[in-house]
């Protein structure tokens, strides 16, 4: 490796996959689940229970992110962290993750060092680790990510367990992400006044610990990625049921409205239909709602919950007061 | 959905992704393994002796397939088989795949149901099913394939476990994949003239049954994917030993020869150095050589297995008589 020259970055092409991955490789921690990390035909990891529970996305340069806007680590953190939020929503603890970059290949080294940091934070922050992975070429970076979790001998909450007089119940942010990438669009000095909601876009936090709060009292439960609404209609058509909702208890935060009144938009939009908070929603029997309040109360930092309905017999989406702006869902070919 | 039109065919942007995702799940089968199939945030796959097995692939088309040389069930067979093989590699049963799919909003339709019908086929082959996916849009189409198997009690077979005086055994063929490859990018006329040898390019035939056989007797195996001297370099630098091999030992196939007479290529370049048919190369104790050639015989359909040498002590790979042509190695960025 040449440590010392003039002209561009070094790219991958030039230090070549072996050794690429060995730069990868050195920036991955592990933990006592991985049995066989990186660097066979394939890994090896502990599943306690009998179980494993397993979720895949990709992540498109230009499409899921914007290079210009999110650095290398934050790109990894991010993929990392949409991951394990759908592992978590199903009450499982996220424990490992596999990770495919497809890069072009005048890509910089440092490029790809840095997601895996990203990588890597977001599994310590969660007690994960990277078992495995693939670096190949391509003319559009992309990076697919499949995460693995642990029930630790729990039923899976599914999105079809929701029941009549069920209580709706969201934790986690709601909306900033959104906002955040609003206000990248908008550009800088705009961009640069909402530092709290474009690192929520560049590094959601997830929280991890409200979702095992809720799913041991959830009858269903999803993570909100595809919007607040589009999500809540996946449950209630995955239970047959309906929700009975009010706009007004959704919370606008402060930071999210700020940005709202600079760009003249609704903020109730982006909390109604943004996704990448990756913030939880489950439907809860009533009797279990003061024991979930108070869980998350007690966690640290705090984690903001609220009770925003109630599932209903009949099919569909109600909004006892009025319905929030913005699109219901999120067509990726749309 | 539109039923009868003119036009081009329906592309994924029409139908839309949910339409798309149905359309797909279609395709797919299921088997006991799988707790929880698609359709929630993550799949539930059982894990019966504790630990899972995982591998991930990336395929990218004009890097890893050509969609004017291979079928969209084609694409869906490769790219199942080849991470199946990884899994196999380490002496476990493929129990699962989850699936990502980047591609173009001009994709065809069918070209996405062929994708699924050939991923499910890989799966009934050897009694797995796909348990979850993602479908995003992207310029470049990519495929990304997670495999998921099954040890079944046993330790996993790795690169680090072989001993001097091991044998060096080979299951399956060697050079088909990549003459068929060979004589597709001549274009027809020649291609047509070799059958056999286009169908193992688009459709490699991963003697799983062999791998298992061997994987009860190996003390390290790897599949056949990046060439079988790189691969075999791989055992050699993972276990601290060198390997004193025969190049007169590995099998040049008839079609693999016709092949490599009108392209004018010498076809060992093929057979030492092609790895898309995914062949299992193994280091055996020299006493389980003929319980493992006796349990291979009895494959049906036949499976080849050659002794092409044996584990020294001494690093790296030795040739008996001459050094096969060809690369020493597949390097994705070189």
């Amino acid at each position: 490796v040449r440590r010392y020259r003039k002209g561009p970055p070094i790219s991958i092409s030039e230090v070549g996959e072996f050794a690429l991955i060995a730069r990868i490789l050195a920036r991955l921690g592990s933990t006592p689940s991985v049995l066989l990390g990186p660097g066979d035909d394939a890994a090896v990891l502990a599943a306690p229970d009998g179980r494993a529970v397993l979720s895949v996305d990709l992540l498109v340069a230009g499409q899921h992110f914007d290079p210009a806007w999110s650095s290398a680590v934050d790109v990894g953190w991010r993929a990392a962290a949409a991951n394990f939020a759908d592992v978590a929503a199903m009450g499982a603890r996220p424990t490992a993750l596999l990770v495919g970059l497809a890069a072009p290949p005048d890509t910089a080294v440092a490029w790809v060092e840095g997601l895996a940091a990203g990588l890597a934070a977001a599994c310590t922050a969660v007690g994960a680790a990277v078992v495995g992975g693939d670096v190949v070429a391509s003319a559009t970076l992309t990076v697919a990510v499949t995460a693995v979790g642990d029930l630790a001998g729990r039923p899976p909450v599914t999105r079809t367990g929701a029941r009549p007089e069920d209580r709706v119940l969201v934790a986690g942010r709601l909306g900033w992400a959104a906002a955040g990438l609003a206000v990248l669009r908008a550009g800088d000095p705009v961009a640069s006044r909402h530092p709290l909601l474009t690192a929520a876009h560049r590094r959601p936090d997830v929280r991890y610990d409200a979702a095992a709060i809720l799913a041991r009292h959830a009858t269903a439960m999803v993570d909100v990625s595809d919007g607040l609404v589009a999500d809540l209609g996946h449950i209630a058509t995955g239970s047959g049921v309906g929700l009975e909702l009010t706009a007004a208890t959704l919370p606008i935060d402060a930071p999210v409205a700020a940005a709202g009144q600079e760009l003249a938009t609704d903020p109730a939009a982006w909390v109604a239909g943004g996704g990448d908070d990756h913030a939880f929603a489950a439907t809860v029997p009533a009797g279990s709602v003061p024991t979930v309040r108070s869980a998350v109360s007690r966690l640290t930092p705090p984690c903001p919950l609220v009770e925003i309905g109630r599932v209903v017999v009949d099919d569909g989406l109600v909004w006892t007061d009025r319905q929030p702006p913005g699109p219901s869902g999120h067509e990726h070919f749309g």
